[in-house]
């Protein structure tokens, strides 16, 4: 009988908090609306993680063309977005130009993660097919899920991690990476734990340092430091997990634990 | 009794919840308060939708007003501020400048949207009388409401039309939108939707694109792309209607329903 | 028994709330973690209010010294960064390079605040001995508490004041401040109640208008306006109370009780 009136009490608090979401105007349910399911739009392609979304365009139209300062040689676009992130959707666009032929005709990053300290971003695949730009599109989507295994949030920040043996033409055109060489990245948010990660990383290894970004250069205005490195593989490697080990403790310092958001794979 | 059992753990919890509120400092109840009512300050005009807050100047400060690089022939400023759109306030307020005798001095928009993907907006009317000031921050005041009838918005971002038959002074400032013709507006965040949306309005129908924004180039830093069409006032309206529903389409596949933020109007 | 039923309901929801926020991915409790502890880093100095973090570098990796255009003879820096607030943290850093013998080499100013309107920050000193970069870091960390006491916040935006009877370095590099002299500022976020609170001030005491910024000129794309005033002290003083008095009225007109974050100083 307890255990009837513990239920009956558990329906009455379920009612009214939906009472009240619903007061509050809050989203009906809808039971037709599947999250991430084709919206019935051909140039749909897809979703993943940090709300990106994947879409081409098969052929642009002229005039939209000329103002996005597009190539005039790709009339089929892929377009990558995200609200939360930018290193893992340009690491996975650059498996994605490896893997197809398509080219990167711009990055771009805007100042976002929902309240969180770092960037969105908007990246344009140019193809001269419609199914090569689709196919770039694809593989990147399914990349995003793998290179946000190195970024670690909590309420404080965010550090990100990044690391491949060979850049492609997403991180020559994002970071000025050299071709073909082993490529690594390191994040820190606030910028105050990127500037220590950043100086970890060069210590650690013998790497070139490519790149430094800081809030008022080379973002756009986030609250980070960023270092980009390239080299020797294993050096590279071992840089940026350095800088992984001393950013994700000073980051937990302040504001708890700080879990990887998909699978770490450095 | 049963009845009373439930009646009587719902008080408890109700105490619990508010006990543990208050123990994380949040803001006591202030019966005194009520929210838009005039503070007493002679230079209040009201509130809107999106935290938006409407203000006059009769008599700026000299110094303050080189300071703020506005023309020395207008002595009073209405001022028109929001933490959530820049759109619907300079649509607004160009409905205010053909309403009233004053000019739009400047249009400045933030990186804001309170964790959102878009602007605020801080927009400043030049007037000889503030009379005529208060007037314009009236009328746009009002018009915010309906010119955010066409903000849909989600958690995964939001899409935003504006149509209207003539474009005025505001929107010529803002936008670079040809005087006394039909203009529309349509922005997709994240970006990427703002993309698409951009392609299928100038395919939709015969416009003209007075100009294009995306995170880097146009906006501040938002996570949008943004389209502005000029030309005839049906073509206009049916390639922003046309965007609305492919934007509305692919914002609900990523985040769930995405209701007006008021009531649509176009 | 109603007592014990009631206990049992009560578990039953705790039970219930902790398994679906751990389902929702939310972090685990950590019994180990301690905020604020020392990480087990030797750079680690502390952390204090608005999620900042101060460290410093013995020897910062002359690659490194490089890219981020340190000034050379300062082998040691310390780093002081935030998520919510710069006048804060830079005022903070002024009273630190007083204290200390070391210099502000760059002050830096993310769109931050964690969704709110206004900015986070990248403060670097430079010295020449670590224990001198580490004692200016203590010395802000410390200062910090204080200087938050003038910001007021609630959920439609935020003001913040600012007042010293000498600015020193900080003040000068962040905001031309005349060295030695009273400096104050006062800040209005939206933007649009920073417009008034500027016009206040300067029409309130006999002041010199050292800088004003909004979001498109001199702010990161920050939805404030900011005034920065020079003079006598006692005038500066007043201008700021008196700015203060205007921004707080007005924006808890917009979003109800705003509290000072800590205790008001000025």
């Amino acid at each position: 009988m307890q255990e009837q009136l513990i239920a009956k009490v558990m329906d009455e608090i379920k009612k009214r908090v939906e009472t009240e979401n619903a007061s509050q105007g809050a989203r009906p349910a809808q039971e037709s609306f599947k999250a991430g399911a084709n919206p019935g739009i051909t140039e749909f392609v897809g979703t993943a993680i940090g709300d990106t979304i994947g879409l081409v365009i098969a052929n642009v139209d002229p005039i939209l063309h000329a103002k996005m300062k597009l190539d005039p040689k790709y009339r089929s676009i892929g377009i990558l977005g995200a609200r939360t992130g930018a290193g893992p959707q340009i690491m996975a666009a650059d498996e994605a130009v490896k893997a197809t032929n398509t080219e990167i005709v711009s990055i771009e990053l805007a100042r976002d993660t929902k309240g969180g300290a770092g960037h969105g971003s908007l990246i344009i695949f140019g193809a001269e097919e419609v199914s090569d730009a689709r196919r770039a599109i694809e593989v990147a989507l399914k990349e995003v899920g793998r290179t946000m295994g190195d970024v670690y949030a909590n309420d404080a920040g965010h550090i990100e991690l990044q690391y491949t043996a060979r850049a492609s033409h997403a991180l020559v055109k994002a970071f000025n990476a050299p071709a073909g060489k082993a490529f690594g990245l390191a994040v820190g948010a606030p910028a105050a734990i990127g500037v220590l990660m950043a100086d970890v990383a060069v210590k650690t290894a013998n790497v070139e340092v490519v790149g430094y970004s800081s809030p008022a250069s080379g973002t756009s205005f986030s609250n980070e430091v960023i270092i980009m490195l390239s080299g020797d593989s294993g050096a590279v490697r071992q840089a940026v997990i350095a800088a992984r080990e001393t950013g994700r403790k000073l980051l937990e310092t302040m504001g708890g634990a700080a879990a990887s958001a998909t699978t770490p794979y450095i």
